[in-house]
Formats: structure tokens, sequence, C-alpha cells
């Protein structure tokens, strides 16, 4: 465990925000950098924002967007915009009927995570894109919305969809079940590297989803996306109105397809 | 053919409830014990049932969740409790135009099933998790309802759903086509056991969906199972409660995972 | 290029139908025969009309249905009726970064198709079936609306999901995205014959879309499936009617079933 | 279980060939007609018969032909050619752990269908497909074998592929794994209609393998078949000496499709 | 058609090399630009051709490689180089057997392509990466080699695995299967472009493929690839060698990952 | 970094086995417990290894077996016993044509692995099961080798198939591919716990791999393990040989599943 965790572990100690049954040397990172908040408030009133940062990522040379064909939401029409905090899990070792006789404690770990984030923060949790295990359901939701969470994105399945529904909890995931992560999965490590799909994530990095899928942008991107995306809004906005309008060619011709020039 | 069934089909034949197109060789129960309809009714009030039924299924080893990645309710929102009937289906030898072109007789026999059923009991279908072949549609459904069956969960496709979503029938299914079964597949077992997914299902067992998937559990299991569903559900809400009056983890902990020990 | 389409092409142009981007050899058709319109406003009318048509196919030995499994609604509960207009494209041959680096002009042309078509028609885009890259978004679908398209199939993903939402344009696809099609997809052919999923549609074919599939009826064949469709509703009114009276067994069966023989 | 069933049972159990284990009334056939053995000798000797077969039942209108893209051989350039007997199994309910613990008696069934078995025949085994749990192993086959089996097809995974290798005992299968099927399937049918892949057997139906798949012929078409396949053969024969003397398309135009006409 | 493919179709005429059957208007180019001879010769007698091309590209910004994941070779230890002739298919509108009974006339084209290749060619085949349907087969592939191509790789299946192996033609596709593209597809384009997995292809490109998978390098790239190939084997070599001497990693470093800065 | 892997690296960076690129913070263990070399040299003699292994984790509730469907063998007939060092990698931020022009530092760090192994190690890699892009290749091996590494399993793709046939080193992987890793995967972590299809391996887990897939066995496990294995194959070779005898039932039966009551 490095110095700073080491420290910031014993401050969220007395502050009641540990757990502590999760392995303390899984933990990466308790405080981390998070995007200017300002920017994450400018960019949930956007619409259609996965496909616009998608396109800015591409001018980037950045790896960043998940289609919704792989990830996608569980209640439809929510859009979210929040910095990752993280959690990874392999499978347990034993099967489930052997881990409920052994009484085995439990090595699941979404509300130690919990505990540890930021109002505003998006829950990413990576279990290799199994459709088959559940990563979360609706108990979980509650407590992440107690903690003041605002969506979660999983790479792997979710279950108690009716409570979910019910308490309007933004969530994206790659499948749906009834099967518990109880003896099925282990917590690894909160706050390292995961995978989303295709795509890393990195504590603090800006999540962005909607119907379309999931983008994520490097924390130290998130300026650079932010001015592109501004631009690109305008201009499309500008050039809808010309469509609706139906203006000739000859007039559409030049602005479209200008961003890519 | 079993020498009760022979007497039930009779029986059946003279209450107009016998088709009479469907080898009856290949029915394999008519009469069967049914659960408890109390327990029934206790369950069908509670919610986010397929994930409470999953936990107390694992505890006892036994393998019968489904995940709705694998087979889904067509009408979101949907729950659903009751007896298993059960079909299933194997492909027709000929092709569908050569079935056409020799005025062959259709070998579906959904209709069979239903008029065989008692009301309250969900219709299972096997046909080997085809995404391109329905297993029934909007007519069948309209009949289904008549005899008083709730609901319908097929290993397989099933169509019209527009029908469907207008009669608000539920129905859990692994795709949806427009492609009828007519000509394609072959009824060749009624009331036999058939399987969901990876899970089995025997006539009489309980049939519980939502939009997390379906559990299947065994007859002989269904009041150990109930004893056990509304233990768990006593404790959530007692957790939910402490959850949104955000107590201390001191005060959580105890009861977090408290079943599991 | 073939004389006719040549004398289309320049008719078009004259007429500030032709952007001009996309190769004049690549576009097979400009002109093309269409259904009937009257047999269209007919077919919009009826329910569940995917799934009567494929009958219709099946007893002509026509391969035409595509399951809701593979290509599915964006909007549930819309249905579609209308004559195809293509657009085939294939890979770029380029990284989208190095596209990007290029500054090369994108290849898309969903847009040169649309000025191409007549009020009523359907856009019908392959891309192979790829579930990562985008066909067309929201700003592609406000330029097809305001040239009169009533909505669009498409053997790929799409994106902008909101905003196709909000517009309420109807889009079939296999899958959704926010991956811009820019720099990933070149269009190679407008009008030539296509793929969707494992049927091939041609420029004038009828397509018929709803939440159980689509079904594509070739050009040449669309009033004979109208006739039959038409006797086919007619008697399922009448059975489903008998059904909800609960009709005796013996009344039901000659009825049922009658079509195929 | 149907009277001659039960006659030929106690013939067989005098005879030693009944293991006595698998539930009786779980079979459906014991003694049945098998196809010509004239016929299986002289389609033996023949190449490519996969292919050639496949053509002859597409004239028919039969579906009965599974690509190699799906059930595959374990050992290349194996060829089979003989009747089916047939093994239906499905999920056991318990969890394999639960099993072992409970020291449940196990269900597999392949032994006791091999006692049931003709030398000659192959044993067709259907787990619905499964790529995870073997069907049978090394053992099984070195039973089979001494039953006189030449070989087996499986809709579903096989293991212990090295002692498969070194018996040379031709097996095709959907998967390879370790994981033995026992405590995980139950047999529950044995000569009863079962599917590979999308094609349905009945036990004495011809099953024809090799590397390019594997093909289903109806008992009751096999001499139709074998009449069409010999005068392929001779044509395809004489048109391959045609293209190796590399004589003109003129006169290789009339023989090319010859027999589709 | 063309002026050029025109005048050029008359020539082929002439000299016997057009089979007739297929619509002249589908062949895009007859004779066309293939890379310098002298490269291919060179690049056959090196290993493992496919990687170290496709780091070639990946240097260039070029999509062109292909896993063996999804396209593999049928006969293990082949390597293939030489220029594209294309073919693509899409499907047929009647069922197979509608086509029987009607007596259609049979699209498949692949003699039709031969007839118009070179010496050295590879056919590239494209029917959607489908796994049911082949492409060609063992009497396609003694035609192709009685016209001087070298090898074929398809976007689909193949079927006659024994004949091909036999002749020891090289052959890498998707799938393998006994079935018949006859009346199932129909040949639409001959040497125009293509789609390998998610590669395009033209005619001329050189194709190159081994045991990893298949690369495409376009024509007008092929020199430049050339030169690079060369520089970096020239440098693997001598790396190879001082691995095996074992030379400590402060030796190694400076070598290793060179190409790449 | 934990104190006593700060130590290891100090030791092994003066015996010139560090290469240094490789961030070391993300080396998880150095020094770590193998199982006995005794064992795993009796456990190599034996045949169908991982099938009989995999019986016996069953019987321990443990989730260890791989089926060879997901993970296989580039080299068909080989067989591997050995304690895992494994390496994680995760996707890369930038597309690699980025990574390219921007001469981005390469972060695959197989080398770095191979040279903290001791002789007899097996080298695990996890890329999540991607198909596409290579977790290592011929050099790789070419290294591996040259460090006294006897074999890999990887949970993603491999790459110059053919170096690694001529070299015939055994290799397992979920696909084949020319795409390198470079600039596509980024490692991560070295001798953490990884993931293969669905299992968990932790660094000195003894891998045992075959034609039928992979087994991993907890180092904590391998003793109880082989004790049973020896068991079993004692009394399966007693049972093959009654077979071969072809001894009655009556004889066979008491002797069959007897390791499992």
């Amino acid at each position: 465990m490095d110095e700073q965790v080491r420290k910031d572990y014993e401050e969220y100690e007395k502050q009641g925000r540990i757990w502590g049954n999760f392995d303390k040397e899984g933990i990466k990172k308790i405080k981390f950098e998070r995007p200017d908040r300002r920017i994450i408030k400018e960019l949930i009133k956007l619409d259609d924002l996965t496909c616009t940062i998608s396109d800015v990522l591409d001018s980037m040379g950045i790896n960043g967007a998940i289609p919704a064909s792989y990830i996608s939401p569980i209640i439809p029409g929510k859009k979210l915009v929040g910095p990752a905090i993280t959690l990874r899990s392999i499978p347990e070792r034993k099967t489930p009927t052997q881990g409920y006789l052994d009484k085995d404690f439990i090595r699941m770990a979404t509300r130690d995570v919990y505990y540890l984030a930021e109002p505003g923060d998006v829950f990413v949790s990576d279990y290799n894109g199994d459709l088959e295990v559940s990563n979360l359901g609706g108990q979980s939701c509650t407590v992440a919305k107690s903690c003041g969470l605002i969506g979660s994105v999983c790479n792997g399945a979710v279950r108690d969809i009716p409570a979910i529904m019910k308490m309007d909890f933004p969530v994206w995931s790659c499948g749906r079940t009834p099967k518990t992560g109880k003896f099925r999965l282990a917590a690894i490590e909160i706050n390292g590297p995961v995978t989303l799909w295709k795509v890393t994530v990195l504590p603090g990095d800006l999540i962005v989803a909607d119907d379309s899928g999931v983008c994520v942008i490097p924390i130290d991107k998130v300026e650079q996306v932010f001015e592109k995306v501004k631009s690109i809004l305008a201009e499309e906005a500008n050039m809808r109105e010309m469509i609706e309008k139906k203006v000739p060619i000859a007039e559409l011709k030049p602005h479209y397809r200008k961003r890519y020039k």
C-alpha cells in the first residue's frame, strides 16, 4: 500500500467510511483528482453527448467509445456524466455451493467503494463482460445513492432490475440476471485500472453515458474535449436549422463535414 | 402411454379438451401436482422475486436461475408466478417450402397444451434457444389467455409482438421473429422434461419471472423456498431502511450479509 | 454508368438533388419502379404485419423475413411500409486516426441517397451487420425526414439514439453505438442490391417492419402478397372472435390452420 | 413403456445387455429398423460424401445437413457411415458440488445405450449444443468400441481428447472440455428423437460424417438418396476429368450443373 | 459496363475465357494492374509473413490484417502470396427448395472468375461471413488450379474439405459445411470491392495468408510494405540470435522494439 | 510495492533479470512458492490429465477447469504441467496509429515476466479473451524458452503461429491473429491474480493443459489433488482392462462410478 493511500485510509477510517472487510492492499487510490465540476454541469445539459464526444476522441486518436450494442442502459432515456470510481472482480475459486457450505465470507465490495466515493461519482465495475453473474443489485444501488453516487456502468451483469427501475437509478450493463455475485465473484482491486468492453478506465476519468453507449474521457483530456464539444454543437445546431429550412445543397455543402477539415 | 395418462386423456376428451391432432403417445402427463396456490398468491405480491429466489436456490445447491441476458421479457415490468406446463419441439425434417408443397399437416401443438392446462398455469416451450423460428404468436396467446394461462416462457423465439403487447400477455423469450414455426418445428412431447437455457423444467415446477430473468423452483422445494424468501425479505426491508437513514457502518455491518452466515 | 442513369443524373443535378461527392459510377439506379401506393396505404393500417407477410412469403418459397432477434426497432411499437432505396458501404482502408490526420474526404453518403429518394421511401443501409460503427445518426435522420423518407433499416449500427427517439423517426438496426462511420466506412454503391441479415434487398422492394422484425417483398410479388394478406387477415379475425367466445374445439378445428391447406 | 419395447427389454436383460440404472420408461425403442448394410458399404467407399448427400437432400426438400462450422471432427480426415442410436440429456437440477455431497447416483447413460446397439451403429448424443460439459470421454469410447459402435456425433462437448485420438475412434462434436457430465447432465431418453444443431435425428437414420460436417438421411429415404448419389458421382468424375484436360468451355458447359436441370 | 471492360470482355470471349452465364454488367474489371512478381517471389520465401506485414500496415495507418480467429486455413502450415481477384455474392431470394422446383439457373460464378484470372492469382470470395453455405468446393478448386490460381480466401464457408486436403490447394475460410451455395447464393459482382471480415479488398491487392491469418496490402502500397518488411526481418533475425545466445539485457535492450522508434 | 517485493527486485536487478521498462509498482510478487517438482514430474507422465484433474476439482468444490472450446492448443497433442507466472494487460488508451505517430514507448511486458520466471514455469497472460490482438508471438516464445519456461496459456490471441509450431513450444490460446499487441495493449500487473476464461489463476498455481483444455490447481491443493488423481487412475486402468475383456455387466457395475460414491 502506497504511503499516501495509507494516510487517506486512516483519515477515512476515522470518518466512518471504511467497511473494513476488503483487504486494504487492494485499494489503489482513495483521494484522487476529478474533472472540473463546471464542465460536468455544462456537459450534462447537452443532447447526444456520447456521439459528439466519440467524434472528439476520434480526432485526438483516443480509444474511448463503447457501443450500446455491448453495454446498454437499464433505463432508456437516461444520461450520465461523472468521474469514475472503479472496482475489479475475479471469479471465486470455490463453486457457489461450496462457498455456502463453508460459510465463507462474501467478497463483493460495492459498499466499500461507495463509501470512498464523492457525490457525483459514477461507479464502474469490471467483471469481464460476464452475462450471468450480478455485479450489483437494488440494495447496492440504494447504498450508492445514499452515498451520492449518480449512476453505474458495469462490464458484466446486474440484478434487481425492477428495483433499479423504481429507484430511477441510471445503470449501464452488459446483461441482466437474477444470480448474485456472492460466492461467484471476488472483489480484487478498488480504484485501479479496469476495462469496459475494449476501453480502459482509470479512477477520475470522466464517464459519459446515454442510449447510444458510453464514453470514457481520460481525466487529463477533459478540458480539451469540452472545448471541442462546444464548437461542434454550435455548428451542428446551425446545420440542423439549415436542413429544416431545406436550403439548397450548394448552401449546405460548405457547412457539412466542416469540422473534419 | 402410461395407464394414468390414458385415463386422464379419456376424461379430458369427454370434456372437449383434446384437440386430437397431437400424437397421444407424446403426452407424458395430463393431471399432475401443482404448488400450493396460497404460496403463489404470496409470492406474486413481492418485488425483485427472481433475485431473492435465486439466492435461496443457491443456498440449497439448486441450479434454477436463468439470466434475462438469455431469456428476457417481451413486456418490461411484468412479473409472473405459476406452475409450468411444458412443450418440446424439434426441427421438421422437410424444408418449409417442401412442407407447403406437400400440404403437410402442421405439427405445432400450443393449443393442445393450453386445453390441458389449469387456470394460473405458465406455458413453457422449448425449441432449443433458436432465435429465428417462432414458438407462439398473438393468436396462440389469445387461446392461452382464454384457457386461463397467465403467461409463457420460451426457450426460443416468439412472434406477433405488437399483438402480445396489446393483449398485455406476459411472455419471456430468447428472441423475436416474424417467422412461423409452422413447417419449421414439430411438437414432440407435452408435459415432459424441458430445458430453459441451462435449467431443467418439469411440469408442475413453479416458474417465477421478472425483468431480471426467470427462476424454476422444483415442485418439491416450493414450500421450503417460500419460507426462506419470507425471512430474507423481512431482513432486507429492515436493512434498506437503515441504509436510507444512513446509520453508521458499525451499525449496518452486523446486518449486512447476515443471511449468508 | 448505364445510359438511363446518366440521363437521370443530369436531370436530378439540374433539380439540385445531387450532392456531388459520391462517385457517380457507384449509382446503379436513380429512377426505378415502386410498389403501388394504394397497397402501401392498405398495408400500413394492418396489425402484426411482418408475421402475416412472412407466412405469405413462406407459401411462395421466398426468403424474405428477418427476425427482430437480429434487426430490431430503436423505437418500440412502430410500423413501417415503404419502398427501399439502398446504400452499401465497406470498411475504409485507413484507420480512423490516419484518416483524420490526412484530412481525408469523408466517404459516407446517406445524404446523397436521401436526395435521390421519393417521399414515402425507406432507407436501407448495409454495412455487413457490424455492431460498432454507425451507419446514420440524428442529423442524417433530420435530412432523411426533410426529404420525405419515412424510416430506415440498417444492417449495422446507428447512433444519436436520443435524437432519433425525440424526432420519432422509425429506425431498425443491428446495434447502437456512439462511433461515427466517418473515416470508418466508405459508401460504395447507391441503389444496388444489398443484404439485410440473410435477405437480399433490391431498390423498389417493399420493406415492412414492426416489433417482430422486418420483411422484404420483391417488387414483382407485392400485388400477389397483398391479395394473400387480405384473405388471411379476414380468416384470422374470424378465428380470434371464435376463440374469444370459446366455441368448442369441434367448431374451431376446421378453421384452424385452414390457410395452410 | 410400449408393449414391444417391454418385450425387447426382457430379451436384452436375459442377454446381459441391460445395465439397469437408467429408468426403463425412458427407453423409446430397443429393436428398430436399420438401413441396408449393402448401401452403407458402398457409401463409405466414396469421397466427399457429406457434400454429395447434402445436394441430394436439397433436391428432395429435406433439412439434413450440419456444417462442420458447428459440429466438427475430433480426428481430421475420418469418415463415418452408420445408423443412429440416440441419447438425450438435460441439465441436472443440483449443482455438481451438491450432487457430490449428496452422493447422488450418476445419471449419464452412454453405457446403457451402447449395450443396446448393433455393430456398425453410430452413437448420437444430444445435450443442446453445450460447449462446456462432456457427453462422453475416452472410457466411454472404449466401451462403445467394445460393443461394435463405429463412431459418435455429439450435439455438445466431449472429453479425453488424447485418449480418443489414441484409440482412433471417430467422434464429431460442438466442443472439447475437461468437465465431466457427471452431476451436470442427466440422461432422459434412449432412442427417442434428438437434435443435432438444427437437424432432427431418429434412431435408425443414416448418419454420414466427414471433415465438411454431418448429414442425417431419414431411414425411409436412404435407398432413394443412394441411387441419386451414384448418378451424381459418375457425372462428377467425368466432369473432373474434363476439367483436368482443360477442354474448352463450350464442351464443359453442357455438363456443368447438369444435375440441377 | 465500362468501355475498357467491354473491350476486354470481347477479347476474352474470343480466347474462350468467358463462360457467359454471369451477367456481364456485374463484371467491374477484367484486366487490372497486379503487384510486381519479383516482390511476390521474395515474400513467399519469408516466415511469419502475416505478422510482419501486419506490423508494417500498422506503421502506415492501414487497416489490413484479419485474425485466423475469424478466417483460418483449411490446411495448416500453408502460406500464400498473390494478387486478389474477387467475387461478391448475395442470398438467393427463393428458398433452395423453390429454386430446385422451378429448375432455376444456378447463379454461382466461381468458374467465371477463374477464367478471367492470371496464373498466381488468389481467389477472394465474399459471402458476408456466413458459416453455413459453401462458396466453393473441391470441383471448383480443381477448376481454379487448372486456371493457375494458387489459393483462395473466403469470407464465408467452403465444402469438400477432404478433396481440398487431397488436392493440397490452400484455402482460408470462416467455416466448413456440406451445404452447397447453389440455390442459396447468387454471384453479383466480379472484380469489385469486397470485404474479408472487417477489411476491404480490391482486385489486384496483394493477399498474404498463413496460420496466423490473412493480410491485405493495397496494390499501391506493395512496394513500400516490401521495403519495410525486409528491414524488419533483418533486425529480427539479428535479435533472435542474440536471444538464443542469451546476451545480457543491457545488450539486448537497444535492439528490442527498435523499429517502433 | 510490498517490502519483500522491493528486496527481491533489487536482488534480481543485480542478477540482470530486470528489464526495467515495466513500472515496478505493477509487480505483485517476484519470489513465490511453487508446487512440489516431484508431483509435477509424476503428473506429466499421465494421460488425459485435465479430465482426471477436473473430476478431482469437482469433488472438492473448486472451479478450475477450462474447456478447449474456449482456450485450445496451438499444437495438438501437447501436454503441459507447471506453475503459473502471470501477466495482466489492458487496452491502450490511444489508437495504434496515434501510438505510432507519437513514438510512444511500447507497454507489452512478456520479456519482463520471463526474466522473473524459474525453469519449468508456465506463462499465463490475460487480455480479457480478446480474439484480435496478440499477447505473444514467436520471438517472445524464443525468449520464454531461453528463460526455461515450458509453455504458455493466453486468455486472448497469439501470433507467429508458424514460428510457434516450428519451435514446438506449447501454447494454449483463445485465438490466432497477425495483429501485434504493441500500441494495442498495455501490461499492467505482473504476478497478480488473473482470469483464464471464467477461472482465477494466482502465481504459483499449477497449470495443467492438454487437448481437452486447461485446469488450474490452487497451489495449496496440489498435494491433495495429486493423491486423488493417483487413486482414480489406478481404478480406471483396472476398469479399462475389464471393458476390453468384455466382462459381464454384473461384474463391471460395482467398479463403474465407484469413485463417485
